[in-house]
């Protein structure tokens, strides 16, 4: 017999019995705190996400673009590469990544620690090469070390290198926002603008396809269903990576997870505020003009979405060492 | 009557007077403790340390050339700025910087809060002016409040601004490096190598400038004095401030704490490692050719003059908004 149970107050019971059914009936989840995770790699590749010697230049690193001071991402249109090269598309957030179904806009990596690999090789980002980083990295006794105490190996290689990186990354996500205490319970963490907001974002469809644990996040879609989007951009998103002609233009659906601080929106990043973002999509997407205050309903609901950022220690990098390959910023 | 020092036991009280003496004969003193702070400042000026949006092009911070993750620099010849510019000269450690007698190779800003604004307004660094800082700042209302709370005042102004950086920088001390607890008693804490490389550090006159609680920091001397420099570096130092002839090439001695992670080395950045840095300056400030087994002893001592880096939470900044300036990173 549950003798404590029997203690718990009558409007408790009817809250977290309220709270259960909520939970199951809502198309968004809270977001679940990190688990099942290798602490050694966690710590390992936080060093390498900072570290900019994974770059041609040794300026530019994982976290230039997904700067985790500013919500995992550059809020730039679009990112500053080596020798400052404009980037196609813009930078997506880090924030809860390892919740989407594939990494980039366009789904060409299955996974985080495919990803990772990308941006150190890519000429117009970090520049430099698989071959060229690990041989960094192989110069340093200290990452010498912690890469065998991690993975138990005397070698270090791109492999070990982007599992520490995902690993790292597994960890940003953010709980605790106050839609999701909402969910879990808090009938107070949301406001009644922002309650009305998301029934709104309900009612009008935008939950279609920003819904889950990440709003968003788990599918592809076109942009511009109702209406075509005019982009200046020529990224052509998920056509690339499957030479289908029905899948051009489609684009893995952003999380809306912290929107608040990733701003500018879109693959594009041609809408700088999320009045603009909300506009658009409801135009082009729905077919739906949203009013001055349906508008800002949603996003103060989108507001509600900004959780708790990942809090810990700026690493410490082990120094380069004489025989290491000194960076070429300006070759 | 002194009950607790009766009670001492006598090797401690040895141990005590011997350090006493020790530190009172030795031309280096350990770095003190951070103290008189205002924690509130410093808060807000590591906020704006990490703040790119304190740049033109949104993408570069304090940070970015003073990077608390290797040293607080660049590791860099010369630093890269706005649209990927070549600096002029290599970027001084912020470490330590508030022992400086003044601020710059140059010694052009009398401290730190006079530093601080000039890469902000540096066309050639963070291209940005103090009026459109103040105004990206004044669009963000966690910032207005923090100012308010801060400052006692309603404005933002670049006046607050640098001083709440600079007052982050003052926490910027290494304290606790191997040879300070040498310093401080701990004979185990220098190897005997290094101890060795002290010694020669002493008697062969690089103590004559490179002394004092930061081991140097606190005197221009000319770069060449026995033999001249010959630079790539158009700079020419203490004459660009003072306009005497007498002070060409006078350059403010570089603190040699943490000296380990600062490479590379010298204002024009062109000696890779230590060791050539130390070959360099024995020929050309001493008239001293060390042998390879001098020159390496020198290095274990320089080796252990790197402090407890600063350990903080990386800040996590406060979004803009619809009413914020948007950078102009490819303008």
């Amino acid at each position: 017999m549950n003798f404590k149970r029997k203690k718990l107050p009558l409007f408790l019971i009817a809250t977290l019995a309220a709270t259960t059914t909520a939970l199951a009936a809502e198309p968004i989840q809270p977001i679940k705190p990190v688990h099942n995770i290798n602490l050694a790699q966690v710590e390992l590749g936080k060093k390498l996400y900072f570290d900019p010697r994974l770059s041609k230049s040794g300026f530019i690193s994982c976290n230039s673009c997904h700067n985790l001071s500013m919500g995992g991402t550059d809020n730039l249109k679009t990112s500053i590469g080596d020798h400052w090269q404009q980037g196609p598309i813009n930078a997506p957030t880090v924030l809860n990544s390892s919740l989407n179904l594939a990494q980039f806009w366009d789904g060409r990596a299955a996974d985080l620690k495919a990803q990772a690999g990308g941006p150190i090789a890519n000429p117009g980002e970090m520049g430099f090469s698989h071959q060229l980083a690990v041989s960094v990295l192989e110069s340093i006794p200290e990452y010498v070390i912690e890469f065998k105490q991690v993975f138990g190996s005397d070698t270090i290689d791109i492999d070990k290198v982007t599992a520490a990186i995902a690993e790292f990354e597994k960890t940003l996500v953010t709980p605790n926002s106050r839609f999701d205490r909402w969910l879990l319970g808090d009938a107070d963490a949301l406001t009644p603008t922002g309650l009305a907001g998301y029934e709104l974002f309900k009612s009008s469809g935008c939950i279609a396809c920003h819904n889950g644990e990440a709003v968003g996040g788990n599918s592809f879609q076109k942009m511009g269903v109702v209406e075509p989007y005019q982009a200046k951009s020529p990224a052509e998103g998920l056509s690339a990576v499957t030479g289908k002609d029905a899948d051009r233009f489609k684009f893995k659906v952003p999380t809306l997870r912290n929107v608040e601080m990733t701003y500018p929106y879109f693959h594009d990043g041609e809408a700088e505020t999320l009045t603009e973002a909300v506009d658009v999509m409801g135009r082009l997407q729905l077919g739906k003009q949203f009013s001055k205050e349906e508008n800002s309903r949603i996003v103060a609901f989108l507001k509600s979405l900004t959780g708790d950022q990942p809090s810990f220690l700026l690493p410490i990098l082990p120094p380069s060492t004489d025989s290491t390959p000194p960076p070429k910023p300006f070759d």
